[in-house]
């Protein structure tokens, strides 16, 4: 086992470096932090490709050791330099990135898939993909120009939810006619009171939900595409509701037959 | 119309002190910070205690002056040092806090109530009292030891709601016994699959939703009072939902009938 105590280190920088779409793209790795993710990624039967901790962090987590093939003691300060987080716990792990590109074959497709249209912030995208394990759906496609779903604050707000669902990134257009060919519906959603409720809509086994940018809704070619548009009746003087909070009340709608 | 320059003005140091908590107890007064929350306030009725803004904004929104006492012209910088935004919008205001400690009679404890117990984040707090807005909820008691309600994050988050429902801070024991005189359901929210699931209830016009800390959840205490204790049942892997999702998810099952 090394030890590290320099931000200066070349691994150091380079686990630093994973706070970058790019670099991460380069590596086809990514960084959890903390203790609660790295045992997602453990009991998911993931690979630690470098479990890096302070000396007490892996002394209480020795067990982890044998996931990992490459362990690394660093201080502090060095945790501090590599996670974006104010109090890093002094756990963290490096592990592959999942073929996020990969097109499903239409056998996989069962169940409930959420379908994210240029949704920026980070923290929706994490919490829309967390709420979607809770509602047992089965996948989460995220369109280009999304937030990026292995970024440092996606993954805080997921918590370990992508070792428990598929998660793609892609074309949402190819992905729609995918679920056409085994006429499976696709709902799109609209701030539109004559949009159909929400509440009318009884899906079944496989289905997909589409939600849009946060500011500007989903784009209008998706929602010409779709089997229905969905609008959440509003009963007060809000205009809107958050996107993660109508994902929410729409994927425990739709769940029911799951 | 005074025009202010300086971040020592004496109005400018006031005004950055309305951040605290305590100078907002003090003075009765909070700061809203950009168009949409100053036209939400004059368009709700409310009257502006001082207007604040550049010499562009003040020109452009010249009908906002005639709701107010006092006009200030300040500088970009000074509207940079007295709200907390990276790139405010350059328009402000000063109004009157609620009174957030009345109780209300029970003639006026009908429709959809939501209890925050102890919630901490203020993104959290203010998101569920948008939402509440949109599920047509009629108020909203916060009980002590929650994130301020009108804290800058909470006021960022509500978007303006806290002008569309009945917003309170109170002892919720007391609110709780109050619902209780008058025949009204009183829902509590538990991690725990052999509470009730929430597709079983049918609240009718006037019940109490109760949603408990990030962390801990529900005081014990709190979940002993209650009419009924719900649950939402999960069917992923993930080990809770974020609460204003939960929240979310609760509000657009109860207001059917409201």
């Amino acid at each position: 086992m090394e030890k590290l105590t320099s931000i200066h280190n070349q691994h150091v920088k380079n686990w630093k470096k994973l706070q970058t779409k790019k670099y991460r793209r380069q590596t086809g790795t990514y960084l959890l932090d903390g203790w609660h993710l790295v045992n997602e990624a453990t009991q998911a039967g993931n690979h630690l490709l470098q479990l890096i901790g302070t000396e007490e962090q892996l002394r209480a987590y020795s067990e982890l050791q044998e996931f990992s093939d490459e362990t690394y003691e660093v201080t502090e300060e060095v945790m501090q330099h590599i996670t974006d987080t104010v109090t890093p716990q002094g756990i963290a792990a490096v592990v592959s990135l999942p073929d996020a590109h990969k097109i499903p074959d239409s056998n996989t497709l069962r169940g409930g898939w959420l379908f994210l249209d240029r949704v920026q912030d980070p923290g929706n995208v994490g919490t829309m993909v967390r709420t979607a394990d809770a509602a047992g759906f089965t996948g989460v496609v995220v369109s280009h120009r999304s937030a990026d779903i292995f970024g440092p604050k996606v993954i805080r707000s997921m918590q370990g939810s992508q070792f428990h669902l598929k998660l793609y990134e892609g074309n949402l257009e190819k992905w729609i006619e995918d679920f056409k060919k085994i006429n499976a519906p696709v709902y799109g959603t609209q701030l539109n009171p004559q949009a159909k409720s929400f509440r009318d809509v009884e899906p079944g086994e496989t289905f997909a939900l589409i939600m849009g940018n946060e500011g500007q809704g989903m784009s209008q070619h998706l929602l010409n595409q779709t089997t229905d548009n969905l609008y959440i009746p509003m009963r007060g003087q809000a205009e809107s509701l958050n996107v993660a909070i109508s994902a929410g009340i729409l994927m425990f709608q739709l769940n029911k037959n799951l």
